[in-house]
C-alpha cells in the first residue's frame, strides 16, 4: 500500500481565470494584423496565429463580423450583498481557520456559477441574481462533517463546489433563496490518500482534479483512465456528483464503472463501509444514488477507484470518410466486429471545416507542399467532396499487441466504407484541441457570438435521424425568429456503445442586435431538446439535469418514478440542507 | 424489431419438485447395490452409477454412513391455516381468473421459502412456522398494479416470488405476521416482448425464466450471456431483486451490466421509463436501488436486457496445479496480463476430489486405460501430489480469433505456474456437474448431513488468508462442540475481478445424533461469514442479504447508511406492503 506524500498547493502558473474558462495563462485575442492568436504557451496552439479562423466564422454565419466591434464584458456585473448572518460566520470561524473561509464578492460570484452561455453571459452582461454568502474551504471530513452541523444549526444551506466546469446550471442559486447559502469549495481535500497496486485500486479526496489525479498517479506508474474533456480542472467529487463520462471509456469505463465505493457527508450522518469489495450483493446500494446527485443529498468526501497499469502503447489516429453516414456505419461495425480502442469519434462536415480554419499558419514550405498534395490526392483521385467529407479521430491504448490489432482491425473496416487513413498527427491534433478549443466561446462572446454545446446519447437505429431533426428544426426555429445570418450548428458522435451512441452538438449564433442573447439562446436550445427527446435521445449522456433540464424531466419518467425521487429527497434531508435545487429536488 | 410469440406453457416434462431441489425427473438416489446413482435422463450423469461417491463421503466426514439408514422425511410438515378474509380473496377474485389464485397447502409451503439448509430442513423435518397465505399469478403488469392496490385496500402484504431458489431465506414469511401474505408468482409474466437486432437490445418481463430466456433469444441467434448457476430456474426479476451474478460474466457482465431499463410496480405506482438510452445521466437513477431490493420496494415486471449475438466459438478448458496457491496465482497474472475467458474458475483439492468422486463407473476399458495413464504421468512423472493438486476450468467464447488467442494466453500463463492442461473434456464436465450437483444436497440430506453453500468477494490480496481462515476456523469450531466426524469445508474461486475475488464456500457435516442440525449449521455458518469478515471479504457476492445475513449489516455500514436504508423504505412504501421484510426493512 503506497501512501502518497500530500501534494503542493497548485503554484501561480496554474491559476484560473474568474470570468472565462481556464487558466490565467491562455485566452484568445486578436494580433495587430487581425487574425485570431491564442495567448500563453501552455498548449499546442498557444502562440499561433489561425488566419482562416475569422473568415471562416463569418462565411458560416453568414454575418460581416468586424474584429474590433467588441462587446465590452463588464466582469464583474452587480454582486449581490450576502445573506450572512454575524452567528453563522462565528460558527464557521470556531469549525475552520480564517484562510477557510471567504466571503470576497468575485469569490463568492465565482462560486455561483459554472459554464453554462446564460452564466457566462450573465456574469459579463447581465447579472448573476444570487450568489453564495460564503465560500468554506474545509480540508477533512470531520470539518465537511461540522459544516453540515453548522448550517443546520443555523438554517442555512449547503451546495458543495468541485472544479466549477458545471454545464447544467446546477451550481447556480436560486434568486428566492433566503437562506444563508454556503458554497463548500472542496479544493482543499485533493489527496490521493492510498494505492493499492496488488488489488488495482486508490483512495482519493473528493477534491482532488483530474490533471493532478492523473500527475499524482502517473508517478506510481498507474492511471485511473477518467478523461473527461474537462479533466483540467473538473474534480473527482464533481465526476461522481454528474455521472461523468471519460473520453478513453471504451477501455476504462465511465465513473459509474470506475467507482468501487464512496464515502459521503449527508444531512443524517456519513455514508461509509468499513471495506471495499470487488463486487457484492448485499442489498440496495445506496452508494449508487449518489452518482448524478448533483449536490442534492450530500457530499462526497472521497472515493476508492479502479486504477490501471500505464498502457504499455498509446497510439492517435484518424480517418476521413467521404460522408457522415459513412463514419457512422463504420462506427456501428466497429462495435460490432471488434473491441472499438480507447476512444473513438466522428466529427460532421462543419466541425471538421472547424478543425481546418483553427489550423495555424504555416511558415514551414515542406509542409504546406505536404498538405497540399494531400488535399489534392483526397478532393481529386479519391473523389471527396470538401462539403461533406468528415473525419474521425482515434485514440488507441493497450499492450504493443493490443494496440496492433486493434488499429488493423480498425483500418480495415474503415476501408470498407470508403475510409482513407488520415495519420496520427490529424488524430493528436483532434485530440489536442479539445482542450484549447474550450477557450473560444468567452472568446467569441466578446465578437458577439454565443455558442454552446448540449448532448444526448441514443440507440444507434435512431441516431442519425436525431442528428438531422435537431440540426433542421434550429435551423428552421433560427430563421422563424428572423435572427441574423445563419446558426452554427454541428454534431459530432463522442462515445460509442453496442446499444447506441452519444451525440455532441455545438450550436451558436451572432447575436448583435438582439437585447438578450442568452434567453434566445436557452429558448432554441430548449426546442433542439424537445426535438432529441422527440427523436427517442436522452435527456443528457453526461452533462446531467441540473437546474437547465429539469423541466424536461416528466417527459422522461413516470410521474411514480419523480415522486420517488421527491419522497427520497425529503427523507434523506428533510431539512434541504443541500438545498442546490437540482431536479427540482428542492422541495421542502 | 421482432416480436416473438408468446411462449407456450411449460410442459410435464419441466415439472418441478416442491420438496427438493430441480425438476422432478431428476434425483440421486441409491441403488440395489448400494452405489449413488442419478435417476432419469436430463443429465449427462443422469442414469449412472456413482459408485466412488458414498465410500468417499465416508473417508473425508470420517463416518460410517450407512446408505440403509434414511432419516425419513415428512414432507409437507405441518402447514399453517391461512389468514384469508373472504374480502380480501373477493378482490382478488374480482382482479384475477380462478386459475390465477391458489390456496393450496403444498403451494402456499413452496411459495414460503427458498432452498437454505434451514428450509429445506425445516419443510422436511421441522416446520416452516408461516407461508403465504395465497399465491397468485398476475399476466400483466396492470394486475400487478391492481395487486398492489387490493393489498393496500385490504390491509395485506405481498411478496413477490420468482423461481423460488433464493438461498437467503428472502421468501421466507415472518412468523409473526398477522396481516394476510400474498405471494405474486410471477411466471406468467415470461414473454420475450421484442428484440431489437439493430442496437442489441431485448425487453423481456420479469417472470421469465434463465433457460427459457436462453432457448428463446437463440431462436433470434442472440443470447443475454447471463448464466447463473441456477440458470434453469431462476428468473430476470430474481436475477434484478438480488443483483445476481453470472457465470461467463467475464464476457457478458453481471447483471447489473446487462440491465439497461427496469420497469417496477410499486406502492407509489410504476417507475418506468418511456425511452431506454445506451448511457445517460439524468440524476440519481432510482432503477439502480431496484438490483438488490430483495422485494423491499416493489415487483419488477419487465426489463431491457443487453443481447450479444450467439458466440462463433465455444471452447471449454482445464487446468490442473500443483495447489491452489498456484492456480490462485495464474488466476491472479491473467487478470492482469490478459482478458480473462467468459468463465474461469478454480476449485481446492477437497473440491476437486470431491469431482473424482462423482465419476461415474466407466464400461469401457480403453477409457479406463487412458484415465489411469493419465494419472501416473500426473502423480508419478510431475510430481502432482492427489491430496494437494487442484483443477482450474474454463470457458471461452467469442470470435474463433478470439478463443484461439484467449486459450494461448491462458495456457501460457498456467504453464509459468505449474499447470498442466487437462483438456476440454474435464472443463466441460466441471460445467456440467454444476447443474447435476445441485440435487446432492437433497439427497445427502436423507442421509443425515446437511451442507449448504455460502460465498463472498474479497481484494485479491486478501483472499488465500481468508479461505485459509474460514476453513480453519469452522473445523475449530467444529470440533470444539465435540459433533461427529470431521466437517466437509471446501472453496473455489469462482469469478475473478482485476480487483479481486469471489470465493464460494461448501460446508457440511453428518448430523445423525444431533437433534437441530439446521440451527447448529447456521450457529456455524454465522461462525464462518464472522471470519469472512474478519478477513475482509464481503457479506455476499451474489446471493445477497435477505433475513439470513441481516445481522451482520451493521458490520459493513456505518449507522447513516443503514438509517438511509429504513428511511427511503420508509418514504417509499410507508405501508410497507412489501412486507418480506430483508435486510431490516420491515420497519412500519
Amino acid at each position: 500500500m503506497i501512501v502518497p506524500e500530500p501534494q503542493s498547493a497548485p503554484g501561480e502558473g496554474e491559476a484560473e481565470s474568474l470570468d472565462v474558462w481556464g487558466f490565467r495563462d491562455t485566452h484568445f485575442d486578436v494580433s495587430e494584423n487581425g487574425h485570431v492568436v491564442i495567448r500563453g504557451n501552455r498548449y499546442e496552439l498557444s502562440g499561433k496565429e489561425l488566419p482562416r479562423f475569422l473568415p471562416w466564422v463569418r462565411e458560416v454565419l453568414e454575418v460581416n463580423l468586424d474584429a474590433r466591434e467588441v462587446h465590452t464584458p463588464h466582469y464583474p456585473t452587480e454582486i449581490p450583498e450576502p445573506i450572512l448572518p454575524r452567528e453563522l460566520l462565528d460558527a464557521l470561524k470556531t469549525l475552520l481557520s480564517p484562510a477557510q473561509i471567504d466571503t470576497n464578492g468575485e469569490t463568492r460570484l465565482r462560486h455561483g456559477h459554472g459554464h453554462t452561455q446564460e452564466e457566462m453571459y450573465a456574469i459579463k452582461y447581465a447579472q448573476l441574481g444570487r450568489t453564495p454568502d460564503v465560500v468554506v474551504y474545509p480540508d477533512s471530513e470531520e470539518q465537511v462533517t461540522g459544516l453540515v452541523e453548522v448550517t443546520k444549526k443555523h438554517g442555512a444551506t449547503l451546495i458543495p463546489y468541485g472544479g466549477g466546469t458545471n454545464v447544467t446550471d446546477a451550481l447556480r442559486c436560486f434568486p428566492n433563496e433566503r437562506r444563508s447559502i454556503i458554497s463548500v469549495d472542496m479544493r482543499r481535500m485533493n489527496r490521493v490518500l492510498w494505492i493499492d497496486r496488488a488489488n488495482m485500486l486508490a483512495c482519493i479526496q473528493a477534491g482532488a482534479v483530474g490533471r493532478h489525479i492523473m500527475a499524482e498517479l502517473k508517478k506510481y506508474g498507474v492511471t485511473m483512465g477518467h478523461e473527461p474533456d474537462s479533466v483540467e480542472f473538473s474534480t473527482l467529487g464533481g465526476w461522481i456528483a454528474t455521472n461523468a463520462s471519460g473520453m478513453k471509456k471504451n477501455k476504462y469505463g465511465n465513473i459509474e464503472d470506475l467507482v468501487l465505493d464512496v464515502n459521503v457527508v449527508t444531512a443524517a450522518g456519513t455514508l461509509a463501509r468499513s471495506s471495499c469489495s470487488p463486487r457484492e450483493s448485499v442489498g440496495m446500494d445506496l452508494r449508487r444514488l449518489i452518482f448524478g446527485s448533483e449536490g442534492a443529498l450530500g457530499i462526497v468526501t472521497s472515493a476508492v477507484v479502479k486504477i490501471f497499469p500505464l498502457p504499455e502503447a498509446q497510439q492517435y489516429g484518424s480517418v476521413v470518410f467521404p460522408s457522415f453516414e459513412d463514419g457512422f456505419k463504420f462506427m456501428y461495425e466497429l462495435t460490432r466486429e471488434s473491441t472499438p480502442p480507447a476512444s473513438v469519434r466522428l466529427v460532421d462536415n462543419l466541425q471538421f471545416q472547424f478543425g481546418l480554419a483553427l489550423k495555424p499558419k504555416s511558415d514551414d514550405a515542406l509542409a504546406k507542399l505536404k498538405s497540399r498534395i494531400e488535399k489534392f490526392f483526397v478532393i481529386n483521385l479519391k473523389g471527396f467532396q470538401p462539403d461533406r467529407m468528415v473525419a474521425c479521430t482515434l485514440v488507441f491504448e493497450g499492450t504493443r499487441a493490443e494496440v496492433q490489432q486493434q488499429q488493423k482491425a480498425v483500418y480495415r473496416i474503415a476501408a470498407r466504407h470508403g475510409g482513407l487513413k488520415a495519420g496520427s498527427e490529424g488524430g493528436r491534433r483532434g485530440y489536442q484541441l479539445t482542450y484549447s478549443i474550450a477557450y473560444i466561446r468567452d472568446f467569441l462572446m466578446s465578437y458577439y457570438i454565443i455558442a454552446e454545446s448540449f448532448e444526448t446519447s441514443v440507440a444507434w437505429s435512431d441516431a442519425l435521424d436525431l442528428c438531422a431533426n435537431v440540426k433542421r428544426r434550429l435551423v428552421e426555429e433560427y430563421a422563424r425568429r428572423k435572427l441574423p445570418g445563419k446558426p452554427f450548428v454541428t454534431a459530432r458522435v463522442t462515445q460509442v456503445y453496442r446499444t447506441g451512441v452519444c451525440i455532441y452538438f455545438y450550436f451558436g449564433f451572432y447575436y448583435k442586435g438582439i437585447p438578450n442573447p442568452h434567453e434566445v439562446y436557452l429558448e432554441l436550445e430548449n426546442v433542439a431538446r424537445d426535438e432529441i427527446l422527440k427523436s427517442g435521445g436522452s435527456l443528457s449522456h453526461h452533462h446531467g439535469i441540473g437546474k437547465l433540464r429539469r423541466a424536461f424531466l416528466p417527459r422522461i419518467m413516470s410521474g411514480a418514478a419523480l415522486q420517488w425521487k421527491r419522497d427520497l429527497k425529503k427523507s434523506l434531508d428533510p431539512d434541504n440542507l443541500f438545498g442546490a435545487g437540482n431536479q427540482d429536488l428542492d422541495v421542502r
